[in-house]
């Protein structure tokens, strides 16, 4: 596909929309209260705790001034340019400020009411209305059902949120995107107490105009921002949020992810919370990943990782050196760090003079490298280790355990200090039960101090798992926006008529019998044995039905399958094309190979193991459409059966670059064939070193026109 | 067996060695030190601090007094009865102090010093005459390598640990037992600092003579422990330890563990820091669920786990209510402990009428339960809906989540303290980014509180983990301790002569065929087609030298067959039996059955997929011998595999129970056959609903006599 002809990540709609808003100059209060107990009393205060330096215009009609600052009875009587309005009243006054807003010419709201989609019928009424304003005008809306915006550059504190009280806000290289309010002050405060800092907050609630997409679309091009933690409950647009990743990734932004509604019960509460869903699960983990976003278990998970980012590990780590002033400590952080897939590499001659001089009594300098309680009594041998590890750079990041140590802990932080800042070999530090001051200290030093060696190994794993993403496309293909729906299924015979020759995949050699033929006559270029199954569109799982009969040895033997083939049709009163022979392949392994058409997603590609097996060894890879071909056998050799087609005790390893080239033709077919709903080859057998053959398939068409009625069985497969 | 030839838990053996140092009335402190910047210094200082009340004798040939309590040159100089005595001199003063110390009557030591097994030779002999001295005298000999011991109750602070210093020990529920001194004041410190408090805390270092073992017998008695967290780096008497957890299961004791040396590396630390081991690491695990120890992977995690056990769930929850003040928060608390198996179920017609009372505009009360932030503003609103919740009695714990809400801390913390204390539907507190102050006042009232969601779920699953243990065996036969070393092995023929008919597993029909027989003679009652196996003690992986072959449908191609496998084994120059005909077995499933010996744990069940499939879809199941019927049924359903012995589209069940049946008459043949080292049933054939088919089979006599050299594949199947 040219990229001509496909659409790419835009790069001014989510910036401008979000730019709008977070770069006013001039904000109105709608809604603004002089009672500090209600919640329109707080972005008069907020804006003005952080020293927003632009004009703020309250609107309240019973108010000459609130908190020292002239109020307007609307916001036509302002009378002056207004970048931003945040709307506090009812669900109700909402639309009708919004209307006023946009005659007055605002460029961007912020809507902080419930009583929207989330609610009711007449929510989602008025939530229309709301995109459809936005769509009219031009204007920016965030909301409705969040609790607002930040950007620290300027002091634009435009919250409700309770978290804009903390006092000391902190720039930093954090933003954060939350479709929860709660979620989204939560994340804010623990990054502000690990020091962090942040550089945009945004909640965007119902997402009636701004989405998720658009603000990734935008602190992509933030150059103040590097990770972007994003709190996820819904995916309203696909095909917009993959395009805003890839722009975040083509700028190098990490991305951590915490979702909620994994669960059908976790689901539940998303939908009454904000009207949101991610669809499928399993599609959702496989589309995050696809595109380089790590998901995480926690809110601590996500603020720990961040803080390895940033802090920490910028580089992909390789070879860690762990140093403890306990034994059986360094040896939790060895299993910790080796758990996770890493390798312990020794340290030089040069480290291992330098800690003999430092502990005469070591028997050996060995990764990790136990300094023991002396530590305690003199916090020196730590710097004196720790000089000669970043010195010889063999090592690429220096994970130091300390445990309370209170006597000695200004010591122990001076000597962390000074061997900290070594971009090649970072130093992160985990500090059991530690004295609040020393943990102060080094974050201070923008040092990462975590609380325990789990904590510090998963957030190595997560931050080491971002920096090494797999490419993902710029540019979408048009048509992977359009929508497919279900039509009729076609017969394995009648897939075989529909498809043009896929490269690389074979069929079986075949012939379709009639209870009326002669099968000799018909027969003659099938070699023995063959199998028997009976065509028939309402049959698609053919075995549940015993409609499929293996090892026919011989002529006779196909004469009475086919009668009893025909048989089980009549039984089951389905319509029937006829019986198909075809010659058995033998092979050695088989796989499944599906594409189809998810009603959020839109085309993805399924790649496991296949046959029976599929049912008990859940072992599947799932990547949204389209695909290079570096992906599919990326996508093949994460299946734990990879290992099996690399072939073992001597038997031929499976081509698996062919087998990518097949299935990335079944892909390109399946994109370009827009009649195609699904394509289902399972099993497909495979011979080394690369014949690939569909022993039975499912095609089923888009578009539904009078269908005959399928006798459907659940498909286990992966669904 | 009968009870009357086994060995059982002896309540004295542990437990006397540990009264006699944990409620010892006395102390001298050999090496004792007036320099409060040395480490011998601190015991004295310490036993003071927490108001020990007995006698205290410092050892200081140097002082006349220190710290204003008379000292003494010598032990023999004291005089006085000695119930412990701490030393504090080096390794080469400590043997001839513990000397000294028994021909004065001294009834238990701590040893501090290293330098002893974890570090030399000599100081492998120096603890070697350490572990004699104690079985000679019949003293208690805590370390070397340790940092000490503590019981709360008496002040008995006998220790050189900082934790010491805590100012303020509180009495608790938990009992600490850790090989590492480091990591025993770090689980120590997070307790006290979690408000748990603690009844004894054991430092055991090198063990010499008191062991994990006698630590977990004694705590196992104590009435005031109900949690023990313990620190493993070794397992040095397995027979000793199944005796002392099974008596803790029998007392209802809760066991946490953290292991370390799960990977190489962290193995390689261990031996080097307390000279320890905890053998195969997937036998260590298997045998510590076997045992109903919970394993956690953090001390953060242990410290979790033993807040949820002991002020939120003491018994097994099925029925947790979800309460949030966020409706994002309540979507991932719902994730959460869905994904620990957990299933949440809906709130009665009292809680909905209640919640409707209390928030008029909510349109249902679903659990999770969505208060929003309406609760910030009116704090008795959570009391209004924990109360009807709990009164209800369908749900058997409460989670409730709050963040932030500096504002109405106290409001909530007085709601969540008077629905408190309901010993049926406990409540747990997820408080993220809490008021400290609000955390101590939960604490103070024994309500647990935790950081984030999935700490909180986690420990959930923890301690639910406990509480569902399968039963133990009290008693162990002999057999278990003696020792068992591989011997010759034998070929399949062999091992079907060397062993008596085993009920409910089935040998194929078969002959053994020698180059010049006459193989249509011989086979006249088997059945084709028939299988041909080379027989050679000297190839026991016989796939992979061809020297099988399968299919054989007449008695031409087995007499063909028969030269080609002779002919095999004179080219790989080993001896050759014959080649065993056997019918081949029609069957739907294959397991493998194993029992050998470890050099550490003694006889073990292997159970699991059999078949090539083994080396790639690892599902094993491994098991300490004596099995009951019941674990074994257990261990087989705990296989992924299981779900194919329940059948699947219409096929016929195994019969799990007449598995379990073979299975436990392989176990207990093994157990009474203290002539066989290993064998090994791979693959076994299972035809539904109960026909078990050895289709081949390896045995290893014990005691090596003269050996054929065996050319040994790696076997990766479970080792």
């Amino acid at each position: 596909m040219g990229v001509e002809q496909q659409q790419c990540a835009d790069p001014k709609s989510g910036f401008a929309k979000l730019s709008a808003l977070l770069d006013a100059g001039s904000i109105a209060i709608v809604g603004a209260s002089a009672d500090p107990l209600k919640l329109g009393s707080r972005p008069l205060t907020l804006l003005q705790q952080h020293g927003f330096a632009g004009p703020i215009y309250p609107v309240n009609p019973g108010r000459n001034e609130i908190a020292g600052v002239k109020a307007y009875p609307s916001l036509r009587a302002i009378g002056q340019p207004i970048d931003l309005a945040l709307i506090l009243t009812s669900a109700e006054g909402t639309v009708a400020a919004i209307e006023e807003g946009i005659t007055c010419g605002v460029r961007s709201f912020i809507l902080f009411a419930s009583g929207f989609a989330e609610d009711n019928d007449e929510g989602i009424r008025r939530q229309q209305r709301i995109t459809a304003l936005a769509q009219e005008s031009g204007s920016s809306i965030l909301g409705p059902n969040c609790v607002g915006a930040m950007n620290v550059a300027t002091g634009l504190c435009a919250t409700i949120a309770s978290v804009g009280e903390v006092i000391e806000f902190e720039r930093g290289p954090v933003s954060i995107v939350s479709q929860s309010g709660a979620i989204g002050g939560y994340l804010l405060d623990m990054a502000l107490r690990a020091k962090l800092g942040f550089s945009k907050w945004i909640t965007s609630g119902n997402e009636a105009d701004i989405s998720m997409a658009d603000c990734i679309h935008y602190l992509a091009q933030d150059v103040t921002t590097q990770v972007i933690c994003i709190y996820l409950e819904a995916i309203r647009d696909p095909y917009a949020l993959r395009l805003a990743l890839a722009q975040a990734a083509e700028h190098g932004k990490f991305i951590l992810a915490l979702r909620s509604g994994r669960s059908a019960a976790g689901a539940d509460a998303v939908a009454s919370h904000t009207a949101g869903l991610t669809g499928d699960s399993q599609i959702c983990d496989a589309f995050l990943a696809q595109y380089g976003v790590q998901q995480v278990g926690s809110m601590t998970e996500m603020i720990d990782a961040a803080k390895m980012l940033v802090w920490g590990a910028r580089h992909h780590v390789t070879a860690p050196a762990l140093v403890s002033v306990s034994g059986g400590a360094g040896a939790l952080m060895a299993d910790a760090v080796c758990a996770h897939g890493l390798v312990l590499q020794p340290f030089g001659s040069s480290v291992t003079q330098a800690v003999h001089a430092a502990l005469p009594s070591f028997a050996k300098a060995s990764n990790p490298l136990d300094l023991t309680g002396m530590v305690g009594a003199n916090p020196t041998l730590l710097a004196k280790v720790l000089e000669p590890i970043i010195l010889e750079r063999q090592h690429d990041l220096v994970m130091v355990f300390i445990g309370l140590m209170y006597g000695t802990a200004q010591g122990l932080v001076d000597a962390l200090v000074s061997a900290s800042g070594n971009e090649a070999c970072p130093l992160v530090v985990i500090w059991v039960s530690a004295p609040p001051s020393a943990v102060e200290s080094l974050r201070r030093q923008r040092i990462a101090v975590f609380d325990d060696i789990a904590q510090a190994a998963s957030a190595l794993q997560l931050a080491n798992g971002l920096k090494t993403p797999g490419p993902v496309f710029r540019c979408l293909p048009p048509v992977v926006q359009a929508n497919r729906s279900p039509g009729v299924a076609l017969t394995e015979v009648g897939a075989h008529r529909a498809l043009d020759a896929i490269p690389l995949l074979k069929l079986p050699d075949e012939v379709l019998i009639q209870i009326s033929d002669d099968v000799s006559s018909m027969t003659r270029t099938l070699a023995f044995p063959w199998v028997a199954k009976l065509q028939s569109p309402q049959v698609l799982h053919k075995t549940e039905h015993d409609a499929v009969m293996l090892g026919i040895a011989d002529t006779n033997a196909a004469t009475q399958a086919v009668k009893a083939l025909v048989q089980i049709g009549q039984d089951l009163r389905v319509d029937c094309e006829g019986v198909l022979l075809q010659e058995m392949i033998a092979h050695e392994l088989q796989m499944i190979v599906g594409v189809r058409w998810d009603a959020l997603y839109g085309p993805l590609l399924v790649l496991g193991q296949g046959g029976v097996e599929v049912e008990f060894e859940r072992d599947v890879a799932i990547r949204l459409l389209p695909l290079s071909l570096e992906q599919i056998q990326e996508a093949i050799l994460s299946l734990r059966m990879a290992k099996r087609l690399q072939g073992s005790r001597g038997r031929t390893p499976i081509d698996v670059r062919s087998l990518a080239q097949m299935v990335h033709s079944v892909c390109e077919t399946y994109l370009k064939r827009t009649d195609m709903y699904e394509l289902e080859i399972n099993p497909l057998a495979l011979s080394a070193p690369a014949t690939f053959t569909a022993l039975d398939m499912l095609l089923r068409l888009a578009d539904p026109v009078s269908a005959l009625p399928v006798i459907e069985e659940p498909n286990t497969n992966y669904h």
